[in-house]
């Protein structure tokens, strides 16, 4: 396998992760985690969204976290934003990179945010300008790029023309996320290998769910066609909408243990992220997916 | 990637799952389960262990199990044994295939079973006469193949001087076991890989654990390097000895799942075996491991 030297984590628990859960997570316990996981040495976090408070009450506290979040020149909060209106606020809230979110199929993208997949790319052709007249990079994400619940198997064809038109409108970044769950290894390798062969300029990122089980492998998948930038949520909190006890995005410490173990640096303490998923579960007030906060670090030795 | 067509699973769930389980498994459930285990396609079941009752209670009732068993053409029913007691027991039992285990590292080894890993291979060079005059073969596992709790890393030399020893001693198979899943997907890619170029001779087998959550990554990379045979728990079942929340044995029904999306055979029926993993949960009274049998596979649609 051909591996990278060094991979970029992107943190998204605070949104991806709490955004399902019903309980209102108080806004204090999510600056506290947010200011922990930079402090364990995250340099990218997706830490809330811009959306209307009345579609998704768990993020109404948008403005409020952005305010109290600690501002380090090494960390980049991102948050999400799903139309004009979130990107102006997520802009006054100094947001350092603006994430907008489509999906690949039709289907999905009318379910999930009420409009085509060409009506929220003509979203995404607002939000830029403004963005980038800002100052301000765009990350596009591409929801049910390896298959959607609803259509099944999505075209590779089709993923890598909204890549171009994502692209084209002027984002900087495009992470191709496996919204439910569906992704395998040999998948992951086809698709993405054959889009960064095609569109080499292109800067990708991987978004996994453990869903099926399969996220540790998609990730090494990923690694293996070179890509670098990677999404996951602390603890492996989250979940998946059409199966309650499933799981949701992979989780970010089990992701850096292996990276780490083999030898591939993300500039990220261990310790301190496995006591930020440690401090998750008692926020949440539940035992949570990852496997390393249960087990430990490989490199634990038991006394004989 | 390079993988192959197909791919034969070796089940172990009442075996390794149910052996760490405090609670009796009453003996009617793990007929059950072995039984329903060969109905859903699994060629090859380590069903149980001819283990002393002293040592392990919940394996009292080896000979019971194996005397209840559906005998079918293509069914191998491989229980371990731990010495010449039980390998004699278990041919007594008309088992199609004995399996021995000794670890890599002395000091698990003595932990585990009390004995030095040279007195674990003299007991291995008992054993296998007494099998083949029998005309049964005897596969061998090496547990902490990958790392030992106590040591922490075991070179791969050593793994390999205990490879060429089981094969000179008769051994037919050799299982590299993860006991404590503190394999990654590049040390796998390295040991496994290695061994195979040193010993393309040796049919290998490979037995990895979830603990820390790089169970099926770990799978992907033995596929790559081209071993065909995996050890796998339905449901997940099992548990890791040093963690008590940790997860043990990679979930069967979440291998074969990722195997046949990827256009691997198992010759296994995904939907029974994942009825085998709801039933496990249904004994066993408790939620399992596993992520298929939660989520549903891939395939399932949602209606819009």
């Amino acid at each position: 396998m051909q591996l990278p030297q060094s991979v970029t984590m992107r943190e998204v628990g605070t949104r991806d992760g709490i955004q399902s859960l019903g309980a209102f997570v108080p806004t204090e316990h999510k600056i506290e985690m947010a200011n922990l996981l930079a402090g364990a040495g995250l340099k990218r976090i997706e830490v809330t969204s811009f959306v209307s408070p009345k579609a998704v009450p768990q993020m109404a506290d948008a403005g409020e976290l952005m305010a109290a979040l600690e501002r380090r020149p090494d960390v980049s909060w991102e948050p999400l934003v799903p139309n004009l209106i979130g990107a102006r606020k997520a802009l006054d809230a100094r947001s350092d990179r603006l994430v907008v979110v489509l999906a690949a199929s039709d289907t999905f993208n009318l379910k999930n945010i009420r409009m085509t997949v060409e009506d929220s790319l003509r979203n995404v052709s607002e939000i830029v300008p403004l963005a980038r007249a800002a100052g301000v990079p765009v990350s596009a994400g591409i929801a049910t790029s390896f298959g959607c619940p609803y259509e099944g198997d999505v075209p590779a064809e089709r993923v890598g023309q909204i890549v171009d038109r994502l692209i084209e409108l002027g984002c900087d970044e495009v992470s191709l996320a496996d919204t439910t769950g569906m992704a395998n290894p040999l998948q992951v390798e086809r698709t993405v290998g054959g889009l960064r062969e095609r569109r080499p300029d292109v800067q990708f990122g991987l978004h996994f769910h453990n869903t099926r089980g399969m996220g540790l492998a998609n990730v090494m998948a990923g690694l293996n066609v070179g890509v670098t930038v990677y999404d996951a949520s602390i603890g492996g909190i989250g979940g998946c909408p059409f199966a309650p006890r499933a799981t949701g995005n992979v989780a970010t410490e089990d992701v850096v243990h292996m990276l780490e173990e083999m030898g591939i640096q993300t500039g990220i303490d261990l310790d301190a992220l496995i006591g930020c998923a440690q401090r998750m579960s008692e926020i949440l007030g539940h035992e949570l997916p990852g496997q390393v906060m249960k087990a430990g670090p490989r490199a634990v030795r038991h006394a004989a």
